[in-house]
């Protein structure tokens, strides 16, 4: 809390003015939740739970306010309604609706330093919500649009964005700039540094994104509108995403509307589905597969085996301990040949494509987890991404 | 927590609407303090501060009604703001100005049981206030009166007011009832069950209060406008605050003023002074003595001696570890001789009188410390308080 307050104060007194958005500090949020446990047997009431967890936010920018003035500067902490912040009704993951910024303008014109519960809003019926997932994030890029701020910085624990997860591939770089869109599939294909509603939102609003770490004074990674390119940029980064799995569907009689049966269903239970392949008719029969995360399997052959009176499909089979491999790039779609280049780098080694699915910036591979790291080395060479090649590499890296 | 709820929905259950306020859980508070300590040095910023305690009541008044949505009834929680209570604005020990029970009644009207964060509203600029000492007890007198309820009970930690200090006497009696200007008393002469200001504020609204005990099922004691009086009540009960300490200042010349600028710079000082005697003037020179926390002994004493330029007094003496008892009872106005068998009834034991004050309602005595339990047990008896005893009694117990 006092190092935060100090790099603050650092920012302020070079002649900015600095509104912050703060988290929970380390194990709140999950005591809190423990002592729900201790309650109530099965889910809390949602609304309750917001109530609940929007104070671990609280404290912690009553807490960061008072370490800031401890340091001789003028500052003021807000919970997320009083900086104005309107959401939709969605307990536990609402969304921002509006930001009514008068009294953060106010405080800043007054050369004070703002200190925002971030996670957390009101609805228009004065309830307490909290915004889930990416929250915390979101909220900063929100309120960095709604004030125009010059620039949004991420302090997380990973100091930028890099060509693919140091963990995996030592050599990887670190981005200097990487564009909103090329920072949205990273952030889609499981690069946790940043969530991306917040890329979204600031795409959206076309806030300067920096990513940096709270621990060291590193330049960090620019996430924005145009990202600066090199002569020879295609691939700027490698993503992976664990935990998938596949289904497949097979022997499905053809007729209208079959897809749509088993979609709707998995859907109406809230379960995402991402890549989709269906293959051609043989015999009045169609086959069809689709990857998901690992975690909703169980539940989606339990659905999909409850349509089979109305679908009527032969067989159910499926695949667990799959990884999806993703070459991120923008200039992608104007270089013949990239995804080629990324089939015969993954057969190369022996290993089959379950699944593939393209987009003008990206091309995702599903495989075997097994060899998961073999993949990402050898597609981070093939597109020149290693450290001592001489392009300019852009990429990714996941929250240690 | 769930004890708590049991209670309620009981309560519920027995064809009431019912309305809650909740404090801090256990060490909630102390804990957020020590984390303020840890950042700062001297004081926190008292605005802070009230956002950071703030949260305590409001974890409490989330948890308690996940607690009772368990035990299938309807609930909804809410903070201070959101239940309307709106305070002056003075940080760290507002008072409330006004409550806006709409959405109270509402809920109510819904069959909903409402819990409310004590001890916590806003000021007309949206800033989260804090109502200091007796706080959570004054919430629940104000609601109950916005909304016309027609009892408060306030659980704690005794089953009821007491004639006096049952650990001091062990013949004390619970009382059933009690009248506001007693309890009022009691509370000021620091009986901790009830803070004056929430009696107060019963008084002035005539809200029915009920103290019980949240471990027993137990009657408590009714604080209403008119208490039952039996035949020969005269001394309801026996208050004592310890820590009471007396400075004298001798030797002050005859003239105009005198006093009111020792006064004035005690003032200045937030001390607050409680029994005044100003004896005789001998030879031109007046003497005076008051009586005052013993915390504030030694501040006071500097103040004072910072006056001595313009006072011109011969000398300052002061005594501390003393303490004053009081008797209490709405019939001592008409009763003559009550206050002298007090002066008596010390006077037998060998004890010294060191100062007197007296009220309608009231007569106190300052005395020595160490002598504090024979004097109130000789005083209990003398009055005819001992639970043996056939007259009805009156007084108070404090929070064990």
């Amino acid at each position: 809390m006092k190092r935060v307050a100090t790099r603050i104060v650092e920012r302020k007194r070079q002649g900015n003015r600095c509104v912050v958005v703060v988290s929970a500090m380390g194990d709140t949020t999950d005591e809190l939740i423990d002592l729900t446990k201790q309650i109530v047997s099965g889910t809390p009431p949602i609304r309750e739970m917001d109530m609940l967890l929007s104070t671990g936010e609280q404290v912690s920018s009553a807490l960061l306010s008072m370490a800031i003035s401890e340091l001789g500067e003028k500052t003021v902490a807000y919970t997320g309604w009083q900086a104005g912040i309107r959401t939709e009704s969605l307990h536990g993951k609402a969304r921002i609706t509006s930001i009514e910024p008068k009294r953060l303008l106010k405080a800043l014109s007054e050369e004070q330093i703002v200190i925002i519960a971030g996670f957390q809003g009101l609805t228009e019926d004065g309830e307490i919500t909290t915004l889930g997932r990416g929250g915390s994030d979101t909220t900063a890029v929100a309120i960095a649009s709604a004030i125009k701020a010059d620039i949004c910085e991420i302090y997380t624990d990973v100091d930028g964005i890099y060509s693919t997860d140091p963990r995996i591939v030592k050599v990887a770089r670190k981005l200097k700039e990487i564009s909103y869109d090329e920072m949205l599939e990273l952030a889609n294909l499981g690069a946790a540094v940043l969530h991306p509603r917040a890329v979204e939102c600031a795409k959206h609003n076309k806030v300067n994104l920096v990513v940096r770490s709270s621990f060291t004074q590193n330049e960090g990674t620019q996430v924005k509108e145009e990202a600066f390119m090199e002569q020879g940029v295609v691939v700027s980064g490698i993503a992976y995403d664990k935990n998938v799995a596949r289904i497949s569907i097979l022997g499905v009689p053809e007729r209208p509307g079959q897809l749509a049966t088993v979609f709707s269903a998995l859907a109406n239970e809230k379960i995402d589905v991402d890549i989709i392949v269906q293959s051609g008719v043989v015999q009045g029969q169609a086959e069809f597969s689709f990857s998901l995360s690992s975690a909703d399997l169980d539940r989606a052959v339990a659905v999909i085996e409850s349509t089979h009176s109305i679908v009527g499909f032969r067989e159910l089979t499926s695949e667990n301990n799959l990884v999806k491999v993703s070459i991120v790039g923008a200039g992608m779609v104007s270089t013949p040949g990239v995804a080629a280049k990324m089939f015969t780098t993954i057969s190369n080694l022996g290993i089959s494509i379950n699944m593939v699915s393209t987009s003008e910036i990206k091309t995702s591979c599903v495989i075997d987890g097994s060899r998961l790291n073999e993949v990402i080395q050898a597609l981070h060479t093939a597109y020149g991404l290693d450290a001592d090649s001489t392009v300019f590499v852009g990429g990714k890296a996941e929250r240690r």
